[in-house]
């Protein structure tokens, strides 16, 4: 069932360019694409649009030997794909095109990032849960934090991100969970998204490259609940970071209807009132109390989507060493903040995973 | 003699915003100080202000040990103070001082990028040519590029495109010659800039790191006269990219009045007449048809400074293979299209210095 979007587009572009910018997307191309998109539904077309030509050139790059290029090229289209179907809820089927056109993209730049992003398909249930490993400079073994997307953030959008991690030492896997990126396909959001991490611990400990007793978890808007969730649930979680800190659907008429509109897109449910009663058991209630790890809790003072209140919650309830930021002037996630809080996040990580 | 700014601030943000961002000015930033900026005499403050807060926050985080990080915002702190002293002819002595706090910066910020840049000290005449070496990752010997800026970009403002460089296997090395950055206090711009490039390649042929016979040369903007220059009066270069192409000053009328002023600056002289005349002799005619190594000329065809007729006549003349790339739509030095055309060259100079 599309969902017809209602906010006003031009508010939009306000509210996401910092975001946008922050995740890697070039400024120009930003503005040919809100120069292209008159209503809601030429958004996804628009980005798609600039994408396909950054998918010539990089597969263009790619037959030239031109890797480093090919990559960074290709990971952008892929980028520009991410935002086509991102918010974009008039037209399920453009929209997980989009979707899919994002991961495949993804899929033929990985080999050729620095360093390169190796996919792996880890059994969960009946479907697997797709990621991206990457190990950073120098032999042995690598403290390793797992990234977690939130609503709409999918495992191909933290590239920048990562790149912060693996220069200080850190390896990286980024994961689609239930609910998100190509796991949606299989399954909806959920309840037990713990499950998911630990599976993914499960598999990292395996693996010769990473120290097994150092693994953090970092996730991002709604992953702002999944990293303390599993960091409650799972006491092979060495750290955790809450970027951008979420407890529960109490807020939920705080919630823009951008936001609703996504919850009830994950969810599979045909309206906001069955979306909120499905995410009312969504809590970290009983379970931040049993994160011991230390924890990064990242906040910005001027995010309209999540109360700061839930940030302090889980900050009191958190027994582990608990790093609290709120920060000021800082909106959702800090996005419009990115290149200072980001890099203090992935210090905080080196730090506390490399003791 | 300080040189009141002639031109209009407003359209100044717009012909720069592209180059600004190109060379890692964060959007966020660019917006402040476009907001503290009533009139030309606030700019060179404006972006002191917002330098000193990631100054403040470099020399924070080194003290708690994030190199990563204090590398980072060192480097923008330096990269801010180049920008104050940029285009501002206003006040000599504010513009120095700006100009000087930048390289010292830099200094500091240098020994914890990634990978680190190692300053050295080059004897030239009676002074030295300072300059930054940074080697790529692996063991054994680098092909290496020598980076050259422009009328006003200097040695500290390359960050990026070395990064460029490095994560392709080449080495490289920015430097300050006569007239740029901190020379510019001893020698002002004048006749035989190769010399200085010649001395360079003497200094890096005795680095155990570089492949002596694989040393490229790429300049920026004025830089695009200085590179070729340098590659027709030296045959060790084995490579050449006129990022920008300039052939002489027979254009001098066409140039905007800003740059003329800056060549008044640099050549330290009293009057555009004088700078014009002083400048007669600095020409690639029969130059151009000494280089033999492989050369690389871009040119966005909206250059607004430096015709398309004089990349042209470059690449006519010179006799090695040329890679002549005129951009649609390409600003000064492309630099609206950095994300597209600076990976090309990098491409470009690996594949040629690698063989």
């Amino acid at each position: 069932m599309d969902i017809p979007n209602k906010e006003d587009l031009g508010s939009l572009w306000q509210r996401y360019a910092p975001r946008l910018l922050a995740d890697g997307v070039i400024y120009r191309d930003m503005k040919e694409v809100e120069g292209l998109t008159q209503t809601w539904d030429d958004w996804c077309g628009a980005w798609c649009k600039v994408a396909a030509r950054y998918e010539a050139l990089g597969k263009k790059a790619l037959k030239q030997k031109d890797r480093v290029s090919a990559g960074e090229w290709l990971w952008l289209a892929s980028l520009y794909y991410h935002y086509g179907q991102f918010v974009f809820w008039q037209n399920f089927a453009e929209k997980n095109r989009a979707q899919r056109r994002k991961a495949e993209i993804y899929t033929l730049a990985a080999p050729h990032l620095v360093p390169p992003a190796h996919r792996i398909e880890i059994p969960f249930e009946k479907t697997v849960l797709p990621g991206y490993l990457r190990l950073p400079a120098g032999k042995g073994r690598h403290p390793c934090v797992i990234l977690i997307g939130g609503l709409e953030s999918t495992k191909e959008e933290s590239y920048l991100f990562e790149n912060l991690c693996l220069t200080r030492g850190v390896a990286t896997f980024a994961f689609d969970g239930p609910g998100q990126g190509e796991v949606y396909f299989k399954i909806p959001m959920r309840m037990g998204f713990e499950k998911a991490v630990s599976t993914v611990i499960d598999y990292l400990e395996r693996r010769k490259e990473i120290r097994k007793d150092r693994i953090g978890v970092l996730g991002r808007s709604l992953g702002g609940y999944y990293a303390p969730l599993a960091a409650g649930y799972d006491s092979r979680v060495a750290a955790g970071v809450a970027f951008g800190a979420f407890y529960d659907f109490d807020q939920w008429d705080y919630m823009p209807p951008i936001i609703k509109d996504g919850f009830q897109f994950v969810t599979k449910t045909q309206s906001w009132e069955e979306a909120a009663r499905y995410l009312k058991p969504f809590t970290l209630e009983g379970v931040a109390s049993k994160i011991r790890c230390p924890l990064y809790i990242l906040h910005g003072d001027q995010d309209i989507i999540i109360r700061t209140e839930q940030a302090r919650r889980m900050a009191r309830e958190a027994r582990g060493k608990v790093e609290f930021v709120v920060v000021k002037g800082g909106n959702h996630c800090c996005h419009n903040l990115a290149n200072t809080e980001r890099p203090k996040m992935a210090d905080w990580l080196a730090r506390n995973l490399q003791r």
